[in-house]
């Protein structure tokens, strides 16, 4: 079942066996390595040739004007984009005369492959030069793990068949010269030309430092290499440096079988405060310490801390190879863009591309830290720490809007609105009830108090109190919130989006009740019991809107009054809608982008009842197209709920598939680390049924209501709750709760508490339910696991 | 009861009697002259100080690329600027050794005066050079309504004590340099440096003619001139002329008493397509033709071509000096704006400055076109002719975005869209049935059958194909027009906008009609009996939005229910709020920038009880802060209608006093040519109550319900109707129709049908109202008539 013709579907690791240029982009991508601080694009050891040539640090942009056409009070003025800061990876070869490069001679094999275990991207290549000269190449790269300001390649390359000069140069490059931006894309990244100025550049017995600053974000960027070389014999060495460039050369002459190894460190650093000798040092101290634990001593760190992290998170899934090898991928990517985060945001490619300027969206806290908060829950702690540090401009930019509270953007990479088309962003609040539905679930997963009284109550605080003044009571005593935008962004400035209204509430009640828990505390924040009362009594006056004719749920008011999209008549190539028609038409229409009312029903589930989420279900599926990479996992999730196991494991594939088979055709510009949350989602809230039940007096409990769909014959999910392991094991028939470690923890199956204690399984049997009736997609919009197969 | 300081209150003239720098940029624009080709503004003849150096040709632009931050699909790509073309109006002036400039040395005394029934600037300086020398000027200028191409001037210089040498330079200026933009304000226009290429220069006797290309947009420009000159005595000439300036300089010794006299010819011609020695020809015959004429003969023509305009649209205002000078100064603007525009559009600011980039939106469909009608029918025909000569653009903006029929631009200069933020403009729609009602107001008043059946039935069926493809029926079978944005640009992209229903409902019914009058025409556009049956039933199934439990139509569905803007907490200095609020949070709450509703109430007056129209006028009035020079005079026309007469005159007054007092503080950037026909509209439609009342069997009859506030006691009105003139005097206690020439017509008084036939008057008593309870505006937005003289 190999669907993704370029990779071979293995359980633990991601293999390609051949060389295509026209995959070179997506491979860079797939392959990157990071760990939340350090992005290195999977790039080939030579720099050339690329898709994008790619090396990021979490938080270092450049800041550029937001033009308009016509400005409005309040639009943001300047925007922030990721930049391509010093390359470390470059390891050029010369083979006699004839530079290494796969455009040119002949590849007589190629292989490279990323272990999910083992945390190093491999690579084996044999290539003739033009001239006929054999070279085999073997690359392993990673970036550690456990070191956060380091990554490492070990490069060996030998002769083949003739004795032959190998002239070897590893360098630090900066201001690489970029491809120019894809036309019209709104998702692809604005290009700047050399960000970097150079600040200092210095070199040292085999090894050099660059030290370089952004011109307008002011950003000071260091980094350093240093090199071991292993020969078969003596060897002439060099290193030389300039303002973008540092290189170490080394040149041997190899006979058959001999071979040359080189292992470099790459330290890097940054700072937007420190000065140029505090971020050099900085570099250079990190390399010494890389150097001493030396290549294998990173290896097996990387593996210890893999090790510990699957045994904490893997997912099993049997019956589907592509399933299992996809989940696995995806958590990793999940892993490496929060490992190390540490007081930045998580971008919506990770650090793995430059698609969305490396902006973090509302997508970190809805779909990448769920994930994070169920497997490495300090990372989830870590995200939204970021967040709180970003409350003095959420508060201010609240103020801009004529609101109390906190408005955080829509995107950014400091904390600053970053957006110039305020429909689509500034009006889309959700965000700021999205960020308190992460707080309480980590709270409630976690059960971490010293992060609920500080952090979790300074966000839901001001949060809460963005939406009381977002909304108001109309003379029917309804609460309305009125003019905004909802995660479908194919509608937009409507009143009282569902999905908005619902998130809105919860978060009100989340913070009257922290504030109730912690009154000392939120009295110090200025909420007194007059201002908990008001969020409580507008949480429960709020507006849901319904349609009662068609007995339906309304993504907003009004909603379901308007005209259906003409789906019959617009062709599959003018897919996606927003690069084909005016948000204008979009607006207007019923058709939705991406799942809305969908996703509250996943999140509020309480909220709605069995017979109402089958119907919304049926309705919002035959208008929704998918053109956003974050509804396929939603869908899933609530195709399972409501019976429709078949269309939920069609909608996990696409979720688990969107990068490997590359079905949005970017994946080029970064992985969809969202997307790739979802391929957990899908499985864990979807085929497992996860939810959180709230209850004001019980807390809130998790539940489970698995059922598998016909392909997939067993799916374990192991995941933290509280201080304890659990596992649970999903087949065709029962499910069995496991303890693998910790204290005592009740769960919910299908409503019914169970108790799990250590060496104490509990295994229920799963009813299978009838074959459901089939649900209808808008025309041609079906889920597109097979699309890239056919 | 001289309100604004700066100009006499004169029935006939505008009187400026004191020179202040301050208030330059203001007279530069009341002082302006045109004729819908040419416009000059009142700058100085000596060209400095100036406010904003102004000459423009109806029709000249440049392109330039609109940027946006995030764009979308079907954005506009290019934006177009009126452009500062060659400045004929310059007389440099050398006194001795000291260049005569108001800044230095001493003005003795100043005063200038625009006469609305000679169509001359006329200016008389006494001034003294820092070195005690004193001269008398003496300038006169014009610009042709006779001969459009012609604008002249008569320059006067006379020694006053001591004899002195004079240097007159006469000069053509291209590319002058203009003052910056003043920041953030997005009403201001973009500022194009040096937007001409010179092509040809050349001089000839006491002549010279210099001819410019733009770079983008490609247009020629040309301007010559000749002089005439008149001097006591002997004196030396030259010429020169140069890529961007031409120079005719005479010098003469004058004793005391003695005067030197220079006429300036200026001509001026552009094409797009005509080649350079075209476009030369075609100024240097203009000039000839002007030079024969003769300075008299120009002062001549004008005044015969302005007799006669007032002889068939003057309107006499007794009680009140202010608003008589106001309405005709009001109604000399509008004749320059529209009288030779000829094939091309009105601009929102005439000819006189370079607001909104020189763009023409729907005010003068919607304000500018009714004043013609009336007034000066074929100037309304030519402006319409323009719009239909755009259908090609108008028919491919539809199309892009997804559309039948004809989508016309929000703002332009050549017909494509301008505009870069779509929800106040694109989804503005209601410019097409604005356009349509325009056509069916002139066709109604004309009787223009010629007009009917070829532009009109263009117009009104390809703005009929737009709507039916626009709204959809819902599932109760009402007709509903989504996702739109209504005159108020405090609101935008809501459902069913009132105004827009109503006007897309006319428009689709005077389609209907005149494709069943001329069904062979109609048929030759493609209508056949179907479409335009479904243009009827659109019509008759158009949802109106009516909240019930306020008893008030809704300006859009649910507007009612939206937070009412905080009217109490926001300061004075915070208006114009689009300045110091977002969109986002304008178009969310109760708050209108301009009339809506209410001018739907005018506009389809019988589409209202008038129970409905009281108590609508009532709510809206508590919302409208008037941020917006569009919404005086609809107000006062409402007011009125609903016996809030008080009210009614205080919104005349501000509709008339707009630029006069400058109380929107742009009047620098050009007047507010919608609002100087707003304060006819307010007499005529206000007033003196005049609709037109469509009846599909008897046609449309012209219905008069006129009554005067206090401080007006006599309000005369004459305009055209059909062949004839008609002629409505209204007293406090009787109104008097009379037919001044032309067949008997049929009108409405109260309407009761009347015929006026020649030489018999018909008057009636009019019935005194009892004083109207007092309504309310948002707090500090009353009336501002006094504002400035506070």
């Amino acid at each position: 079942m190999i669907r993704h013709d370029f990779y071979a579907v293995e359980p633990w690791s991601l293999r390609e066996t051949k060389f295509d240029p026209d995959v070179l982009g997506q491979s860079e991508s797939v392959f990157a390595l990071g760990n939340g601080h350090i992005g290195w694009r999977g790039n080939l050891d030579e720099g050339e040739p690329h898709g994008l040539p790619g090396s990021y640090l979490n938080g270092v942009f450049e800041s550029h004007p937001l033009p308009y056409a016509e400005a409005g009070y309040g639009d943001p003025e300047a925007g922030q984009t990721v930049i391509n800061v010093t390359n470390g990876k470059v390891i050029r070869l010369l083979v006699d005369d004839s530079p290494f490069d796969l455009r040119y001679g002949h590849v007589v094999n190629h292989e490279r492959v990323l272990g999910f275990r083992t945390g190093l991207l491999e690579r084996q290549v044999e290539w003739e030069s033009p001239v006929g000269k054999r070279v085999k190449v073997r690359a392993t790269r990673l970036v550690s793990l456990v070191q956060r300001a380091i990554a490492a390649i070990s490069y060996e390359v030998e002769a083949v068949d003739t004795e032959l000069r190998v002239v070897v140069q590893s360098e630090l490059v900066a201001n690489e010269e970029l491809p120019p931006k894809a036309d019209g894309d709104p998702r692809a990244s604005a290009v700047l030309e050399a960000p970097l100025r150079s600040e200092e550049y210095s070199s040292r017995p085999a090894g050099a430092v660059l030290v370089h600053r952004t011109a307008a974000s002011g950003l000071r960027v260091a980094a350093a290499m240093g090199h071991e070389v292993e020969a078969p014999q003596a060897l002439d060495e060099t290193v030389e440096s300039f303002e973008d460039l540092a290189r170490y050369t080394v040149t041997a002459v190899l006979k058959p079988g001999e071979r040359l190894r080189l292992v470099k460190y790459v330290a890097y650093g940054w700072s937007q405060v420190r000065s140029e000798p505090a971020v050099r040092a900085q570099v250079e101290a990190a390399l010494a310490g890389a150097v001493q634990t030396g290549w294998d001593g990173l290896v097996a760190e990387q593996r210890t801390y893999l090790d510990d992290f699957w045994a904490r998170a893997d997912v099993e899934v049997e019956g589907d190879a592509e399933i299992q090898q996809a989940v696995r991928f995806a958590l990793f990517h999940v892993l490496q863009a929060g490992a190390r985060a540490e007081g930045r945001a998580i971008p919506a490619k990770g650090l793995t591309g430059t698609g969305y300027d490396g902006h973090a969206f509302w997508d970190t806290e809805t779909y990448i830290l769920p994930v994070l908060t169920y497997t490495v829950p300090q990372a989830a702690a870590e995200a939204l720490r970021w967040r709180r540090d970003t409350l003095p401009q959420a508060l201010e930019r609240a103020g801009q809007l004529g609101l109390k509270g906190a408005a955080f953007p829509w995107r950014t990479i400091t904390g600053a609105e970053c957006s110039g088309y305020w429909p689509a962003s500034t009006a889309a609040f959700h965000v700021n009830a999205d960020i308190a539905d992460a707080v309480t679930r980590y709270i409630a997963v976690t059960g971490d108090t010293d992060f609920e009284k500080s952090v979790g109550l300074e966000l839901l605080v001001e949060t809460a109190r963005l939406w009381r003044s977002l909304g108001h009571h109309d003379a029917r005593g309804r609460f309305r919130i009125d003019g905004v935008t909802g995660p479908d962004e194919y509608s937009a400035i409507a009143d009282n989006n569902l999905y908005t209204n619902l998130m809105a509430q919860h978060n009100l009640l989340s913070a009257a009740a922290v504030a109730e828990r912690y009154s000392d505390r939120a009295l110090e924040s200025g909420v007194d019991d007059e201002e908990a009362a008001s969020w409580r009594d507008a949480a429960a006056a709020m507006f849901i809107p319904y349609d009662d004719a068609l007995d339906v749920h309304q993504q907003a008011e009004g909603f379901t009054s308007h005209e259906v999209w003409d789906f019959a008549g617009t062709p599959a190539e003018h897919y996606p809608l927003l690069l084909h028609f005016p948000y204008f038409d979009l607006y207007r229409k019923q058709v939705l982008k991406q799942a809305d009312l969908v996703l509250a029903m996943h999140l509020r589930s309480e909220s709605f009842t069995d017979e109402q989420k089958a119907r919304n279900f049926a309705y919002y599926e035959a208008l929704t197209v998918r053109d956003s990479s974050l509804s396929a996992c939603t869908q899933a999730v609530m195709a399972a709920e409501v019976g429709q196991l078949e269309l939920a494991a069609d909608y996990l594939a696409e979720a688990a598939l969107m990068d490997l088979d590359d079905l949005e055709h970017n994946t080029r510009d970064g992985l969809h680390i969202a997307s790739l949350a979802g391929t957990w989602i899908a499985l864990v809230a979807g085929l497992a049924g996860m939810r959180q039940h709230h209850d004001p007096h019980e807390g809130t409990t998790l539940g489970f209501k698995p059922r598998l769909p016909a392909g997939i014959t067993r799916l374990a999910v192991n995941l933290s709750l509280r201080q304890s392991r659990l596992r649970i094991e999903v087949t065709a028939d029962a499910v069995t709760y496991s303890l693998l470690d910790g204290p005592p923890q009740r769960i919910l199956h299908h409503g019914h508490p169970i108790d799990v204690t250590p060496d104490n399984p509990v295994t229920r049997p799963i009813a299978r339910l009838p074959t459901a009736a089939p649900l209808h997609q808008p025309a041609g919009r079906a889920p597109r696991r097979w699309e890239a197969a056919q």
